[in-house]
């Protein structure tokens, strides 16, 4: 016998930082949004997008089919699930809950079970793309889920996703590929800082090198994408779109993950250490092009 | 006054091993190509391409227009030149010699200098794209050259290259940005590497993998082009299309001029001993896919 599933009505996003509050935003536009966040002047942009802003995760979530966490990382995320107040005490049964966070494969399990216990259907999609395709539809979403809970999710994560590949079954599933993906993306990005900081070194235009490479042998999405960032940090602070201790973070996932999985990984442990030392520099919060300072520092500090 | 330069007639092309070979096999659909080569097989390769086969460099250098150095490191090049029966002894002044092997700026200043002492011109090209771009003149030239040099040299270059950039006037300024292009080159293979080995060590398909991440934010030329052989390491040998031990000639390049220009480079640094650890377990000669058997070795050794 299959289960009718109907089409999401209500869907209630948790966390409406950089990319929660431009994926809840643009969820609007097909399903009611409530929305939750600690902070107030983020519930007030909410407001202001026909979000319904809930001042706890438990007024978002009520009567919400499918809850979203899209919040930094797994404190945060039990937090909002199990703290005071928490999604998961109002959710109905059947209700689904969408974990978009990267926190790794052990955290998802760990948050995945008690909400099954509770009759709570999980789905493992983690995020990647940035806060305008979060605002467009426009992310690559990996999944991992049974076909219960995608079966309650899709609509919204199709909504959401213009790339959505299903992993696996299993919890965890969509984890381990966002985690080989930001082993990638953290380690071209501090391969770019290298080759604008030598670029520089020798007396070479680093906006020509970056401009020569780009679509060749040496191309990254990440050279394209900030290496035009790196220069301008010699100019002034760019705009910060991805937040260097967003890759302090994630390089940590990285790094626990090989060792657990007894793979060696020495690029990526340079890297951590590169954005580790971006943020003991006090620029955690800056955008994460500024770790080309680190090899190649500005002159005015 | 200008001087006329006349169009290059005959073109020499110093070593003909994977990049030389078929680059001077296209170069002989528009000039009078003659080659050296110590091996005797390549010279036949060579005559069977219509190329005039030539026993010593000097052979094949007399009469020469331009003189393309097609050699793996700098010492080939010195002997190439300046050795027993070196080209330079008997090339005619105004004639031009174009350094396309990579070997960094210090050393294409150190053989420039003799060469204009005897009246020659010299470019400095070094190329990047591989064998099959080699023969298709799909090659990105990379240039530090003079007025002069350049205008003898350019059909030649022309014919070779379908990305030609003059980088500055001086000797080294071609090979500054080939040393660049190695960096990124050669820590994208590497992280490839990492990201194929924890896709297995975490029981991920990593052909699979490679097919989601391509073309998104972890994106690079190295993991679409080298992701898929090391992939395929693990089944057969795959063709040598880049030897391993190349990449420890230039990954040292790299981390010299890197520590002459005072810039840390530790990705670089940790991309090179994996290469330099896969030249001591015996695997020099074998694709450079192959550095991804350092991380998940392969079961039957």
């Amino acid at each position: 016998m299959t289960t009718q599933v109907s089409r999401p009505n209500r869907v209630a996003v948790l966390g409406l930082g950089a990319m929660g509050l431009p994926m809840a935003t643009w969820l609007r536009g097909e399903f009611e949004v409530a929305g939750f966040d600690p902070m107030p002047e983020r519930l007030e942009l909410a407001r202001a997008a026909s979000i319904i802003p809930a001042s706890t995760p438990a007024a978002a979530a009520t009567d919400a089919d499918v809850v979203v966490v899209a919040v930094r990382d797994r404190a945060q995320a039990e937090a909002a699930l199990f703290g005071t107040e928490g999604a998961a005490g109002v959710m109905r049964a059947g209700a689904v809950v969408v974990l978009t966070s990267t926190i790794g494969p052990d955290a998802a399990i760990a948050i995945a079970q008690p909400l099954r216990d509770r009759g709570l259907l999980v789905v493992d999609a983690p995020i990647s793309g940035g806060p305008v395709r979060a605002g467009n539809g426009d992310l690559l979403v990996v999944v991992g889920a049974g076909d219960d809970a995608m079966a309650v999710a899709k609509p919204v994560l199709d909504r959401l996703a213009s790339s959505l590949i299903l992993v696996g079954p299993r919890i965890g599933d969509g984890q381990l590929l966002k985690v080989i993906n930001q082993l990638l993306a953290g380690v071209h990005i501090a391969a770019a800082a290298e080759a604008v900081a030598l670029a520089r070194g020798v007396g070479l235009d680093p906006a020509t090198v970056i401009n020569a490479l780009t679509g060749g042998a040496a191309h990254s999405f990440m050279l394209a994408d900030r290496g035009p960032r790196m220069v301008e940090v010699y100019e002034r602070d760019p705009e910060v779109k991805s937040r260097v201790d967003i890759f302090v973070k994630d390089m940590g996932i990285v790094t626990d993950l090989a060792r657990q999985a007894h793979v060696p990984t020495p690029l990526a442990a340079a890297a951590q250490q590169l954005y580790r030392q971006a943020e003991e520099a006090g620029l955690g919060a800056r955008d994460d092009s500024s770790v080309v300072t680190m090899l190649s520092p500005r002159e005015n500090g």
